[in-house]
């Protein structure tokens, strides 16, 4: 017999089926017994009785089996409403073992994996394997290609691009040297400067990048490889379409996570971030000036929000707009890279944003400094030789690259945002940081 | 007025419109010149006379410009047949530059990008912006989303792995060490392993993960950095579903690169290789025994088909099934990764495929030991620890596995053998190896 997916079941009610699948929970009544089996595309009840009832007492959660039985709907009064199965169960007439698991360390047949972080990771193998915690991975697909497909829709082309870079250009502290044969390289921080460049070739790119944070500390956002969503777009006529854009992109990923991912947010207890047709936009300066009437907590004189300010605007937001994502424009010069496009109007400030929402940032970009002399004369502001960024970056601009800008957000952590996980870790299937690399590299463990 | 892109100017005969991009090319005739406007969408002609003329006599190439005009329909006689815009051209009457692009080192303006390979990368960030050098990555984007599109409709959930891994387990030499805070951790060779954990989560699972090899050599098939398309599959009854699903990836890639890339396969005057209904399969003893009696050159006890017996295989395949592409299949054990599945019929050989195609190889599979205590004496045979391999890849093993596949090829190598290129490096954005990142690392250089 041809194999059947859990949910495909639904549409073979009466029929005899063939299942497979990992033993999900089990659980025993005397006379009766019911597994939930899982394989890709969900869980399903299984039922036990009678002689069959013999089979099942050796089997135990993560068994793999094969599993025969009639699809049968459930009364009214047994619907489980949570499961996309939970109208239909199997009763069982054969069930084979096909691969056995070692006895599990700990409970995993809760609808909440109760285990500590470092257990979680430990166990990472093992543990993804959890309903919800393989949920927040359905939904980080669907946030990925929902970032491809809106800004291919737009005219963008997707681009490859290395990690390994020569010089520890753009930030200098915090990156991670390679062996790179006899000589010394590095792991990219951004893909920033290779989506410039490829402006002059696509006008309009996108790359989900991994970066590399040598971050010498332990914190709940942040791992030290991440996979960048970064996106850049050349002639544009004004800063705020690369806004616009970000705002199309984020948009369209709620929408589709909240379209695709109802099983999964219910998990998680969760839904979306409101948003409303023009989202919430003002200028730090505007948002700490709004800040202090609201709190009396005078932070006008500070170069950016700090947490509490960015959960007070995000209040603000909410209450005075209806929206939970809110974006804060014109961030000082100094808080920003030195390729960031100073306002004409008040070059202490720039023609930057970020998106905030539920407390928390979300995206960030800017509109960069297209021409290659200002560009030449910023780095060496910054204090940097230009020498060191010739090849390939400033190679691009010698040759003309027109009015452009971009941003960037990080795939994790918008998972993280979206299911208002605690800890990064859990938005990341094999995450990374100075105590972890999959086994344990010194005794300290964030909790 | 609002930009209109090159290629919509088909749909705006007799209109005027304003165009942004760079000057691809010019031609001077005396009283009549041309410009060849590249953007974003493609390229198009545009016509200077009369007054217009001495507007353009400080412009060259890779100016950036805005150009209105009037579209016009040239003469039958005139159609460029090449370009998608050849049937119209744009009668100027106004241009303005937008960036001036600094003096070009040689001739950008040909059908051919006339420059040595070691040229060609020193300014790559110019030599990219040739139609032809760009075309490649057009249908380099057409594979890549080919590759995810075919597989997520066959069931299969995208991933993203990490690269830093902890210990060099899966090969020992060739890999890149980086000095993780006051630990020494490993780029990865692979998504190997974390790809095969992941079928214990979502059973069919790809990823597009960059991958990296200290290849201590200049070849013109490798780079030290580069972009594995890797798919592992679970619930398989046989590995021959492996193969058939690798199979199903490439002819879509063939069809989808055909159906939209026939201006890039024309500009490489290139047509994607020819396939049968039943791609032609035989075990590699098999194919020796093809060549002995074509060739009379005896490799019947080599453990492998060398460049010569690849091409000559490819020959048969053409003349007597009509096929480009061959499956060579029951490569020898020792000469397989541990993880190979060995065939149970003779465990000399192992269940495991290469597809070779027009002389070289494109793809290669097996089906993988899934059951962990011979997982683990495998690894012994294989003179390793399995301690080094318990977390996380074992630990998957260990909680059931089912039967499984996978396979494997890289982007730029797909690229290169679709488009025919010499050199690998013309199908890499920004290729490294031991002799360069971006900038020149050492003298050495490949041509």
């Amino acid at each position: 017999m041809e194999r059947t997916l859990v949910t495909d079941t639904l549409k073979k009610i009466g029929q005899k089926v063939l299942l497979k699948g990992w033993i999900n929970t089990r659980r025993d009544h005397g006379k009766i017994a019911f597994i939930d089996l899982r394989d890709r595309s969900g869980i399903i009840q299984t039922v036990y009785t009678a002689t069959i009832l013999e089979k099942i007492k050796d089997l135990h959660l993560q068994d793999l089996v094969a599993i025969e039985g009639i699809v049968k709907s459930r009364p009214q009064n047994l619907v489980n409403k949570i499961l996309p199965t939970g109208t239909v169960e199997i009763e069982v007439e054969k069930i084979n073992l096909l691969v056995k698991a070692a006895e599990l360390p700990f409970d995993m047949g809760g609808p909440e994996l109760k285990v500590e972080l470092p257990t979680l990771l430990d166990y990472r193998s093992l543990t993804l394997r959890h309903p919800k915690v393989l949920a927040a991975f359905k939904v980080q697909e669907v946030i990925l290609q929902t970032f491809r497909q809106t800004l291919k829709e737009q005219g963008f082309t997707e681009i490859s691009i290395p990690t390994i870079v020569a010089t520890a250009t753009e930030g200098g502290s915090e990156l991670f040297p390679i062996e790179y044969f006899d000589k010394k390289a590095y792991l990219a921080q951004s893909p920033q400067f290779y989506k410039q460049i490829m402006v002059g070739v696509f006008e309009r790119v996108f790359t989900a990048a991994h970066a590399y944070r040598a971050e010498p500390s332990v914190t709940t956002r942040h791992i030290t490889e991440y996979v960048g969503l970064d996106a850049e777009m050349g002639f544009i006529n004004d800063w705020t379409e690369v806004m616009n854009m970000a705002e199309l992109v984020i948009k369209e990923i709620f929408q589709q996570v909240k379209k695709s991912c109802s099983y999964e947010l219910g998990l998680y207890q969760i839904t979306i971030p409101k948003t409303v047709n023009q989202t919430p936009c003002v200028k730090l300066k505007e948002a700490q000036e709004i800040i202090f009437k609201r709190t009396k907590i005078d932070h006008r004189d500070q170069p950016d929000l700090d947490p509490e300010d960015e959960r007070e605007i995000c209040r603000w937001a909410l209450e005075e707009k209806g929206s939970e994502i809110i974006f804060i424009t014109h961030y000082p010069t100094k808080k920003r890279p030195m390729y960031t496009h100073p306002d004409p109007k008040d070059p202490n400030y720039t023609l930057s944003f970020d998106l905030i929402g539920r407390g928390v940032e979300w995206i960030t970009g800017s509109q960069r400094i297209n021409d290659y002399h200002k560009l030449v004369a910023n780095i060496k502001k910054w204090g940097c030789n230009p020498k060191d960024f010739e090849i390939p970056y400033l190679q691009a601009f010698k040759y003309g690259l027109p009015k452009e800008g971009g941003f960037c957000m990080g795939l994790e952590r918008i998972t993280q945002n979206i299911l208002g996980l605690t800890n990064i870790r859990e938005a990341t299937l094999f995450p990374r940081d100075m105590t972890r690399i999959d086994v344990r590299l010194s005794k300290q463990q964030i909790k």
